[in-house]
């Protein structure tokens, strides 16, 4: 190569890099920009909904549904939720996984971070940054063994960090598991239950048992973002047949060496991202190998079953989900699409209590 | 170096080259050609199983024995597996881990991939190729929660893989277990048991509780592998005395960066590999740290617990396996050498019940 | 370059290499001459400890006291215990980790590893090499689902490895976690309790219930390690508020890839290090997220809770541990500090029990 030719090079690159370095500045400063103040208004409701064939349940339910609103921010923005509690008792919201840097009084821990838990019929107002990208929830922290484990007192966020991974980039269907657990002989009973020695005997996804969940619908080629999120008191192991899950996020973070499991043990608290690439067409069960977490109190098949169905997938008659009312937005896929803000599925209302302020007023933590 | 001596090497290599495409091309043909066609005959039998002391067990067995027999096929392997139902109930097969690559009406899954159970006294073929390597089980799906977590309806399946990883080669000695618990209310009652609040109060390795069971004899230098596979409902806490165990398959596929424990957490259905160098020569315990699991209803030990003892180890007079009938293939060891096909191990055979179809005609899934 | 200069760099380099052969011939030697001998008294006695508020336990306590006494010692040591029983049980000392290499004899496993426990009234002596780094424990393996799951016979060891990982350098706080589980029902019962069938209702850390046991208390910048030790029959899944863990060790071994989560499963037996980077001033929650767990018989909260106190932290009046006593070892962060040897904390002493050899003198393994 001749001198020329090199100093042309040279040229040619310095003035690339001029540019790249002008335009990694001016998206560094978009950054900035996109940081946006988000404001939403919550409330807490008593309410019944309907979990399981034959099973209605008691709860204090976030904007009146169980889950919660879908909260979808990105990472840095500001979020301000103002909370109105409509039940006798008192609660809070802690953002769980968020780390609330420098900002500990907003993390909604009753005699830890706060005074007392949001009395009844009062409104608290959190202020929060999403430090923390990825997967994300919050729930109530007042008698959590209660409220969280079998009162449905939880909801999911998606936090899009600033720098999404190749692996998330590729995602072309987001879907959220909340799995929790029930006790079906205090369903009626605010302030009953959740003890270490009780036994939960209902399971769900989304606060719905088989069959009155969803099927996961997919097409052939989709990558399948699964945020599993583990609300409720008891742990699952969710086998995806014909499919491997590939552990990508664990608690909200990508791992450096995702590994992929066809059975996915999800514990409480934990918030964990599997991607499975839909390669292949037909109808799979999706469901908790605890077989006995796989029926509604004994029954099999029920409580933490779903099926991945594919797009042309023809139902016959035998199919136990022939001719299901489908709603596409079960797993949160369509309200993901939807860029931030707050979002309620009207699917996961409950049917309203009378609200009894009266009989419960005593103070609690 | 001279243009001559570089034409020379180029000369060289590019017949080098041309040799190895040929080999690669006539390996890959060969492999094509090692893709063997296999056909298995199964049966469900009602039987009745020795489990622990005391404790006699009702169970459905494939082809009469609990676990059920071994299938070892390689990658690629083309399966046909017919399967007649002697008991009373209805049941399926489901392959658990493989993929049913464009093959999902054969994934053993009733109501969603065939029609219903196979009917007592009938025969079903399942079709399917091993398209998935390393660790695989199969079980039945229909009432999965009883007729897996309790009656026994499981057995292994190891697909060779095409491309063994450089760990996978040091292995010496291939050993599976399988775990479940058992509840000792329901051991006589067909139907009955293995509901969310039901507790299981027998606890076994290949449907043995200890001392039903059988040392992991080794010598040293052995490079064993360990096949965990989660049968049943309840998690487990596998704790190897004197050896850590390094964790290299998830649910049959390598992890690229394989880690130590000395306590693997085995859950219902992970089938996830452990590589164990024996080089501590003696006599370890290796049980489960859940430690109610390692008694039989309470009383300790008993339940998932077995013993390494290395060749040439004495045994003393109070050692509690002294002098013990020992079976090589308990954990499938003997099995495995044997090449491919369908490995039955006598000593798992249950004793023939009478079948009682007439009671148990109506349908179910 | 010229000759000469070749003939110089290379007799500068053969110099450096001879150094560096003598240094390193030097630390193996120092490595050697630092294998410690060290001798133990320990013993085992019938105690009172106070583990939530309402329930004491009777419990075999080493040295009087659960946990038991920290061992800290430098790999390669040499261990000596003796181990007196002045209960009126069998008891021996497993030392759960350490490999025991050609030292099966010591393992501490009755009918297994030694004839029969310690009798009561006898003195036993265990010798060991510290052959595996890290965060190991010991506990009795008589009876393990009682005298481990609900009588407090366990204690931490430390291990220093010869080698530290980078990582650890970074620690400047080290925290033991001892997680267990209690059945009140069989609180004053030995030789009771503990079945697979026995639930229990109450749980802790390092054998206190919240708010009986103490803050992790921290400075802005300090590197906390958590040693968790599965000591119970319970899976806890630990979560902290406002920090991510590392998880970094497993069973004793570093990752060669570490993760972070901030909810990490601890099963019984496993001993998983986590390393935190305390970088957000303020009080975090730091509980059990199995929420049952996380009360005291179903009373929120209680239970394995611990709050993270950054040093500066102004306790406001409606603080629940406002005021509270502090034991900066409760989490044996002073005793790491002071070198090798065996560490007691006073503050883990019970009440001595009446010996009551008469009633209890049957054998037993």
């Amino acid at each position: 190569m001749r001198r020329n030719d090199v100093e042309e090079i040279n040229s040619i690159l310095n003035k690339w890099f001029f540019i790249c370095a002008l335009l990694m500045g001016l998206s560094l400063l978009l950054g900035q920009a996109y940081a946006a103040e988000r404001e939403f208004n919550m409330t807490i409701d008593e309410v019944k909904i309907k979990v399981a064939p034959g099973l209605d349940y008691n709860v204090f339910a976030f904007n009146g549904t169980v889950p919660g609103p879908l909260i979808h921010v990105k990472q840095g923005d500001e979020v301000t939720v103002h909370v109105t509690n409509n039940t006798s008792l008192a609660h809070t919201i802690h953002w769980h996984g968020l780390y609330q840097t420098d900002n500990w009084q907003n993390d909604g821990v009753p005699g830890i971070t706060q005074a007392e838990g949001i009395p009844a019929g009062d409104t608290y107002t959190y202020h929060w940054i999403a430090d923390k990208p990825g997967t994300m929830w919050y729930h109530c922290h007042v008698n959590a063994n209660e409220h969280v484990g079998i009162r449905g007192m939880w909801g999911p966020i998606v936090v899009d960090p600033k720098k999404p991974t190749p692996l998330e980039k590729k995602v072309t269907k987001d879907v959220i598991m909340m799995m929790s657990s029930w006790e079906s002989k205090y369903a009626g009973k605010f302030g009953k239950g959740a003890g270490p020695t009780d036994l939960p005997d209902f399971f769900s996804i989304n606060a719905k048992s088989f069959p009155m969940d969803q099927p996961l619908r997919v097409k052939k080629g989709d990558v399948v973002r699964v945020r599993f999120i583990g609300a409720g008191n008891s742990l699952h192991a969710m086998h995806s047949h014909g499919h491997d899950m590939v552990v990508a996020f664990r608690d909200g973070l990508p791992l450096s060496e995702p590994y992929s499991v066809d059975t996915q043990l999800i514990y409480p608290g934990s918030h964990n991202d599997v991607i499975m690439y839909m390669n292949n067409s037909g109808r799979f069960i999706f469901h908790d190998h605890i077989d006995t977490q796989s029926t509604n109190n004994g029954k099999f098949p029920g409580g933490a079953v779903t099926i991945i169905e594919y797009a042309g997938n023809a139902h016959e008659d035998w199919y136990v989900w022939k001719g299901k009312d489908y709603d596409p937005d079960f797993f949160y896929s369509e309200s993901l699409k939807k860029g931030y803000g707050m979002f309620i599925n009207p699917r996961f209302a409950g049917e309203p209590l009378q609200q009894r302020r009266k009989h419960r007023s005593k103070k609690q933590r």
